[in-house]
This record gives structure tokens, sequence and C-alpha cells, in this order.
């Protein structure tokens, strides 16, 4: 079994994580059977928290997961408090593989999704 | 004459903000003939202002701005930061328009964009 995790920073506001909620469920409807399923996880003020939702994982029989950090950029949230997480259930559970994904705003499509959004307005 | 500003946070490290300048050159690798040019402007912590940016286009000539707020979520940054700068410039041009656009992580490709980013990892 191969699960994905969004990871986010998470908000003080309920509608910012909402928001991430339902990505989340827009993401799961476009993976396919690539993955068993997606779920959101938060670093800070909502949760559930990142390492919980491992675990969770982890007790329900998955083997994989894929974590993708939901950051713009390669701050201190993505260096080093997600790897934290991460190591802190992997050395509960050292027979389990996570691979951690460059973070979100590192992919190369950004500047495509970009360029289209805007051509695509008829301002 | 029609500009694209990207408006970013802005960092406290450099690598950070050239990240951002780095994507602003390669939106407009991929915008076309759309739009004139297009430059990336920060709120705090890195120049060029919002403010700056804007004043040169329309001191150049450039009638109409796209503003893309470049956040993942709706917060104050986006809500009142980003549109007080807008509105202070228009302030003093009367006569050009500026369109903001909706922030970055409400565009609905944002789901497409992580599902085949994921789908095509073969972990």
């Amino acid at each position: 079994m191969k699960q994905l995790l969004i990871a986010a920073h998470g908000s003080r506001r309920t509608s910012s994580n909402d928001e991430l909620k339902l990505l989340g469920a827009n993401v799961s409807a476009n993976l396919g059977v690539a993955f068993d399923g997606v779920e959101v996880a938060f670093l800070e003020f909502a949760s559930p928290s990142i390492e919980s939702v491992l675990v969770g994982f982890f007790n329900g029989g998955t083997t994989k997961v894929v974590v993708l950090p939901y950051f713009l950029s390669a701050g201190h949230h993505v260096m080093n408090d997600i790897p934290r997480e991460i190591n802190k259930v992997l050395d509960q559970w050292p027979d389990k593989k996570i691979k951690l994904l460059p973070h979100f705003g590192a992919l190369h499509e950004m500047a495509i999704v970009i360029a289209e959004a805007c051509k695509n307005d008829n301002f």
C-alpha cells in the first residue's frame, strides 16, 4: 500500500485549513490508481499532525508514503521541521519507507501553470 | 502595454528571493506575446517593492497590469496588504488599470499539477 501525504503549514484560520482539505480531495480525484489514498497534515495550528497521519497509515498496513511539502520555498519548515517529523516516525517503524519530495514551489510546472492562467485572462 | 506582476511575500534568505526571480523568468518564457513583460516584487524583506515596480511600469508607458499574488492561501497579505499597495499606486495614477488575480493557491490547476508530479514518481 502506498499513500500520499500533503504536508502543509497550517493556519489559525479554519477556512485556510479547509482549503487544504479540499485540495487533498481534488488531488485524490486526479491521482487514479497510483496511490491508495491521500491525506493532508499540518505542521502547526491545525490537525491532524504529520506524525499522527503517518502512524495511522502504518497501523493500517501502508508500507510506503510519499510526502509532498506544500510550501512555496525551501525555508526552515521544509528543510528542518518536516524531515524531523518524518524521522521521528521512521525511528519507530524502521521497516517502512517514506519518500520526501521537493517542496511544491520547486515543481517546474509552476511557471507553466502561472503563464497559462495569465494568458487565459482577457483583461 | 500590459505587464504581469508576480507579488510574493519575500524572505530574509536571498536564495528564496532568487528562486522567485527565476520563476519570473520561467513564467516570462512561457507567456508568449500575451504580456509585454513580467516582474517579481515583494511585500517584505526583499526588493523591489510592489509599489516601485508598478510605478516603474506606469512611468514606462504601461497602461494595464495583472497582479498575481504568489501565496498558497488567502491570509492577511493577500486580503489586505497587496490590495493596499495597489490602491496606493492607483490613487496616483487614476487612468491606469490593475487587475488583481486570485492568489496562486486558488488556481484549480494546483490539484492536477500535484497529482501528475506524484503519479510520475516511481517510488
